[in-house]
């Protein structure tokens, strides 16, 4: 509950809007929230740079930037679906939403402050700091130079056109398109050239798809495909159970997916039958698909299903996926309606 | 869990701010947040108004503005802690936060409405709607003329320096300082002189204070005095347990209470002993009071409370007062640590 309480889900309603509204994207924080002063703030570039340096952040606004909508997911987010569950932020649905970005791309910056040759790997720290399974650590994550290029990382320091908000990183942060949200390093201080693999704790310890307890796991990486509906009608305030009229319905939703993939199509279920959606163009590679279809509502319950399938193909399962920790559930989205 | 996972809290460590960060304040939202057009919104007054009328949002900004500090709380704040707990959102201590709001004074707009001489109260409803214990009906709460002036009532339409987002009201709604946040109606649409008294599901049925399930019960109205600490030392990601190095630590919080009393004590309990906090000098009527104490941590388990004694000589109880729905749960706030 205490974890509950303190992070948050998108209000699946705002799924109305391109850009969730802030404060109603999903926030996911391991620890507390650091407070930091931005005039003070330093990005240090340390290890086998051969140019190591550190900027502040108005140096880093002085960097040409770049503003996208990137559709951004927890790990966790279809946890409370995965049984037995994994003692953790209970997720059912609900921990995406799609921000402007603000910031300038990071690998013109990685490649001024020159990698060595024998570099492995990048890592990058930020401020905030706790204990988890008995050992204290700043969150850390590591990306490849590679992974760094083709991902499009953005150095960011801004959102929704206002300057970054505490609980999302300010005053800087990373943001990984189409990874899971734990790439996204938040209240970034030190990005680190290393040669040799990087064993930070929430690479190595946590975010690993393990199939038993002493599996050493895959680590969890690009978002999977999934469509979420805006939930027709109206609401009971304690069971959420949705009441629609009968007639015509416009049902609506957004699907994405990661690693740069297009949704190609979202299916409908209704009462075992299924109906494709219509797709809105989406011109923005890293932000989610809209799709609507018209129903017919006739009366009863219902249990209306919206599975998605991206452009490798891949199409969301009817049941969940199994994970230890309940990572990257993409079960379709099944929303229960009453029709009267 | 649905209702945990929409509605979220404050975080603790922003107790360290006088204005909660947008996004951090709590959100409790009994329908789904509607989605509404600025530039349409229609304010209207009916009913027993000499002179009814209707204002778009550019009329209300015409009005003289007015910024202030507010600090609200949810009247289901500490719920968690009632046994045995009512079914709805299991706050523990987090509904708690203070914005910047912008608006108009209400009480001159009703005036220049001109209530006739038989008004008993004024009705105030929003466009969120759905179904509570199987009765529809938009979301409505009630106040007297007296009230309404007494109570500062602001018309709002900003919030920390931005406008209102779609989850906290938008394009307008009310912020009644003092009261409990059920008061401060969201997506205000209507504003009705009533010649009879309100009889408002969310006046008669909810928010009211039961010793027993058929007691008619008293409405639930002025915040409670109480006081929150923020949580000294770094946590565990799972459990939210708390540690602190010996030595000494700066310990700080935040007091508040309702219909305009000021905060006169807080005092802090470390094993058994009590110290009287300092108070910062508080300018704001309506706005939390910080308050510190220097610890000197020694080493073990500790569980730090905080309460607060208000103007009117009410001081926070140890233990959770009772009541049916656990409404206006006030028991002091109880941080555990770990010094080492």
């Amino acid at each position: 509950m205490g974890l509950a309480n303190r992070n948050h889900g998108l209000l699946l309603e705002t799924l109305r809007l391109d850009v969730t509204p802030t404060g109603a994207h999903y926030l996911l924080n391991h620890f507390d929230v650091p407070i930091l002063d931005q005039d003070r703030h330093l990005l240090k570039f340390t290890g086998a740079f051969d140019a190591p340096c550190e900027l502040t952040l108005e140096q880093i606004k002085s960097f040409p930037a770049k503003t996208m909508p990137v559709t951004m997911e927890c790990a966790g987010n279809g946890r409370a679906g995965v049984s037995p569950r994994s003692f953790s932020m209970p997720w059912m649905y609900e921990a995406v939403g799609t921000s402007m970005w603000t910031g300038t791309p990071l690998a013109p910056l990685i490649r001024k402050a020159a990698p060595r040759s024998d570099l492995v790997e990048i890592s990058f720290t930020g401020a905030d700091y706790g204990f988890d399974m008995g050992e204290d650590h700043f969150f850390g994550r590591s990306l490849t130079l590679q992974q760094l290029e083709e991902l499009d990382v953005l150095l960011v320091f801004g959102m929704n056109g206002a300057p970054l908000l505490p609980q999302h990183g300010a005053p800087l942060r990373l943001i990984v398109p189409g990874w899971y949200g734990m790439a996204s390093v938040k209240w970034l201080t030190d990005i680190e050239a290393l040669t040799e693999p990087y064993d930070g704790f929430q690479q190595m310890r946590t975010y690993r798809f393990k199939e038993t307890a002493d599996d050493e796991g895959r680590p969890v990486q690009a978002i999977r495909v999934k469509s979420l509906m805006l939930p027709p009608g109206v609401p009971d305030w304690k069971t959420r159970r949705r009441y629609v009229q009968a007639g015509p319905v416009e049902l609506m939703g957004r699907a994405w997916s990661g690693a740069g993939r297009t949704i190609e199509c979202v299916e409908v279920e209704i009462r075992d039958e299924w109906h494709e959606a219509e797709l809105q163009k989406n011109p923005d590679r890293y932000a989610w698909t809209k799709w609507s279809y018209a129903w017919a509502a006739e009366p009863g319950e219902h249990g209306l299903r919206c599975p998605a399938t991206d452009s490798a193909g891949d199409t969301q399962p009817l049941d969940p996926p199994w994970d230890m920790s309940g990572f990257a559930n993409n079960a379709a989205h099944c929303v229960n309606v009453f029709v009267e």
